[in-house]
């Protein structure tokens, strides 16, 4: 078998090198947003970079056990006490379009957007009008926009002003804030929620639409790892049973 | 079903807060790693705590495609391209006691060693012997030292000086030098690898030994999250197939 | 939180029941292809029915231990030893459209051409060679055709002829051999692989495409967990290490 | 890197073999369960042999959508609909010791038991009594025996009458039904349940501990596959939302 080729990551007797920077000098003068920047991009950030990647591992890190990727690696905790990483790969499997993953489907409705604007000469708003009459009239939803519990995401603000006062606030939040303020005026007050806000922050980092999922997952490992861990020390193992009504066939004989 | 009862973290339609810190407050003025300090421990970290979280993530989120973990993400992502997810999460499987989760193990030697100390009033270099003695006896491995690939592995130091100058450095990090230099004596040169730096340093920040698992896994997956993005840019689906040699039965007829 | 409904299983104090069936007598009476039909189709196969299930499940469980798979079970397995099911999970991972589901595309191409020729009345030798000109002309691959071993997949023979002897080969075989005619003529000889015959067989038994992907993972499973229990018999731990090739940055300075 | 070995399976241009088998004729002539024999033990079964893996096989394959492993598939089909393989692969995930693989647990004692009476020159009831006083002595539980659901399993009595007609019921069906009987007099009435039921008959059929877990596993999946597929098809992504109670730290301000 040929070798498998990389970028990443390289190695031998004496050191590890990530991206060409040696890990003793990455362990004493980088923190671990600057590892996941660098680890995507190739490069380190700049501060207000490194900043807003610290802000969204922190955003999405845990909102309570009873998420689909948290109650998947409870589950797994409670049935099988023999591996941790079991229960967190649960939890990461949990992670997809429908949750926790849909910046990566907003990224790419901000470049595609933004590729709109550029290709027929529109503004931005004009753009984002474009791209919510589309839905409408298509009857799909919005990416990055609505939330089923919050009314308000309480993180959208934070990073937008964040990035805003970092100096990288770029055409992915003004075409968000367009689509938000679109939406308002042509369908219903629909306002732009963590997977929207990080979207838009991400393309102006200038990240690709994976990583809208990928960032996610990152920072939601943190949570499904205390979550993993509280199951443990607090409660027995098989102490959960979800309970069912099954509505199927009555009972049947075998001919 | 009763609801599952958690002191992690709690949000209703205004706010998330984890740990019964909000949200908000916690992305303008609070890193990842305090995040995953808080997440675990219940408190916030000093500075110097978090600076060893963010090290310790550094360490470990890559050192090369060929590792298990990386390469069970690779492997997953070169067939199933339908869920970043699933390429991580097979990748977090790879992580056991013998890939990635020694650190739990030796958190679990350092805690005995040292409760031996305690108990029996020996000195932390008396209990250290004991403990290379009883290994040495017994023909076990001493967890966290030796390394298949490094002679020396160049992130210990970094970590225990970060310790040191940091002033958390305690008897974890006093019972494993111990420990090494009795092992240099009594059996051969085994210098203490990454999982035993960690370990010593994370029993000194006060974490229990599942933690030694939990660190490795939050800070691999940003590597992984890497490896299973470049594997999609850079490779054809069904690129890998591991060469084999069956040396099974020969063909034969089924009766 | 209300109880989930299925109309799957059932249990109480003193039984189970599948579909309405006590436990009891599908175990004494029926086989587990018999279950596998029941689970997913809610009736019990007649005995051809039940026969194609068992050909399909013997031949996908295994053929290599260097397929995607199983060299993620094998990676898990060697980074891994606390957790068997860890490593069967891993290789279900590397399922997808890519490797053993291109049967659930093949099915929905089949449906998709069957519909067409229902339409607008079209034979189903029509039918066909209007998807192969559409693939051909968009250029995209026609799923269940060709292989990257196997220059003829002899499996492919052998569901065919007990379909049409067991009497249940429908318009899904008599479709797919149209579409392999066809793409001879209009292509290149394209010979049916196993993915193209099990969609056939299992679209004339009345499977919906999703199960193309699902009865591959079933038989598989069976080749992961010998995968697993090999490797955990004939090799130490830690064994494998992909060689790798860094092509990226040189070393450099972190600034 | 050298090519991996195995014993299980080979494939070149023309063909596939298991274990020297070729794979049409395996198809065929012989099942599932036989396959399932075949690829663990390295020979294909006898009736009777292949009646008892059958049986088992269907006794594991669901119960319920409630179980560990049912209700993690269906909340990671909840969050995540790309990926019909990490559904199945977060429902193994959940079994472990506690769920599905305590036959393991029962394999090993009963090999202990056996080997005690050999060692020591017991009959088995003897060797029974040694292994329930010391359970009761250690306080441990016994593996195979007693059930939280249900009071007498329907599924034991079957399989070790298939046992004793078929003509392989040994000394571990005799072994656990003494222990059964030990520990009514000397702790309570603990009924042999499925676990020990499969692991009394999978010793006697040769089978070493780990196929206690693995078995269920196969059969299992069967059940995994249909709840994910029930899940797509009768339920909306993100329906599921588990209640929580948060019992944590109140509102506190970062400092």
């Amino acid at each position: 078998m040929d070798a498998w080729r990389t970028s990443i990551a390289n190695s031998d007797d004496t050191g590890i090198w990530v991206r060409g920077y040696d890990i003793p000098s990455l362990m004493t003068q980088k923190s671990f947003a600057d590892m996941v920047f660098l680890l995507h991009q190739g490069r380190l950030p700049a501060d207000a970079e490194r900043r807003l990647i610290d802000a969204i591992l922190v955003a999405v890190a845990d909102h309570g056990a009873g998420a689909p990727s948290c109650a998947a690696t409870r589950l797994v905790a409670s049935g099988n006490r023999q591996s941790l990483s079991a229960a967190v790969a649960a939890g990461i499997l949990a992670i997809g379009d429908e949750h926790g993953g849909a910046g990566s489907a907003c990224i790419e409705m901000i470049s595609a957007g933004l590729a709109l604007a550029k290709r027929e000469s529109l503004s931005i708003a004009e753009a984002a009008c474009r791209t919510v009459e589309d839905a409408k009239a298509n009857r799909k939803r919005l990416a990055g926009l609505g939330h089923r519990v919050h009314s308000k995401d309480p993180r959208t603000d934070v990073l937008f002003e964040m990035a805003e006062s970092g100096g990288v606030a770029g055409d992915g939040i003004a075409f968000m804030r367009a689509v938000e303020s679109e939406a308002k005026e042509r369908i219903k007050p629909l306002p732009i929620n963590i997977d929207g806000a990080l979207a838009a922050v991400l393309h102006d980092l200038g990240f690709p639409p994976p990583f809208g999922k990928l960032i996610f997952i990152i920072g939601r490992v943190a949570g499904l790892t205390a979550e993993a861990a509280e199951e443990y020390q607090r409660e027995k193992a098989m102490r959960i049973r979800i309970p069912v009504q099954y509505d199927g066939e009555p009972p049947r004989r075998v001919e």
